[in-house]
């Protein structure tokens, strides 16, 4: 099935020179939908036991995936709505910084799956896994739906198993 | 399966008085959520074709959804993040207001469910609810994990087929 033509673009969003790629179709479309559910299972059945979800549009793939595999589904939030103890981190992004958040319980003994919707320059997905890392987790692969091959996020996360489902040159 | 067990309170989060319901808890639980999913979907089976979730806890649940009934996601978002041409409305909030948004596309010959995790005053599926209708969407029913009944949501949302699973009096 080919994803990539049901990807919208969106040219000059958010702003000029930028091409947007609109995930939103894939959703509408139950079969591109279970496509990318099901390759996703293929990589990662049985090598892993909870799923991370990158707010809020990991939480769409990463959620489904949880439940089809009968694992755990864990949530990082942006910053401020978690209840209880949490960790956050910063990162960069093309204008200013942003901050993700986590609930802060052991992750020890988890082998886990981080899904995010995009991989772009690497900068959420990053601040992600140090906050995993720092509670003991597994990182055992980072999954995505797109990933902006020209923005060589691979050479930032070269210790990571990067799966994705669409890749742009 | 006891899911209120699953759900944690939070006292005087995220102010003063308030009992916050963090829903996380039965998402780190397979058997939580698989019980949930079950729930609507003996519910709503055969009766739409449509999952909308509301931005952001709605997309757990509604898209996983949507992926096990094989039928269209489509997302309301917080304003701001959606490409293209949309429309939005704000909704009255404890303090001040908020604003949310779909891609204005026909909803027409829809058969819809509303996701969200929580039915409060009621005053977010109420805004999305005239959005969906605007654009000619059938709603069959509002979905909820959590109802907070002492608020009388029902009340304003009389029309509606309510369904929660979890209701506090």
């Amino acid at each position: 099935m080919n994803i990539r033509d049901i990807i919208k673009d969106y040219p000059d969003y958010p702003k000029q020179g930028i091409i947007f790629k609109d995930m939103w179709p894939v959703l509408d479309n139950p079969d591109a939908f279970q496509y990318i559910l099901e390759e996703f299972e293929r990589e990662f059945e049985g090598k892993i036991d909870t799923v991370i979800g990158i707010e809020s549009r990991g939480f769409v793939f990463g959620a489904a995936l949880a439940n089809r595999l009968k694992i755990s589904f864990i949530p990082i939030r942006k910053k401020g709505k978690l209840p209880g103890e949490t960790i956050s981190r910063d990162f960069e992004l093309e204008y200013g910084t942003a901050s993700i958040e986590i609930k802060n319980e052991s992750l020890k003994d988890r082998n886990i799956l981080v899904i995010d919707d995009l991989l772009a320059t690497g900068g959420t997905v990053e601040a992600a896994i140090k906050m995993i890392e720092t509670l003991n987790g597994n990182i055992i692969g980072l999954g995505f739906l797109i990933e902006l091959k020209f923005l060589n996020a691979r050479k930032i996360l070269s210790e990571y198993k990067i799966f994705s489902i669409v890749g742009y040159d």
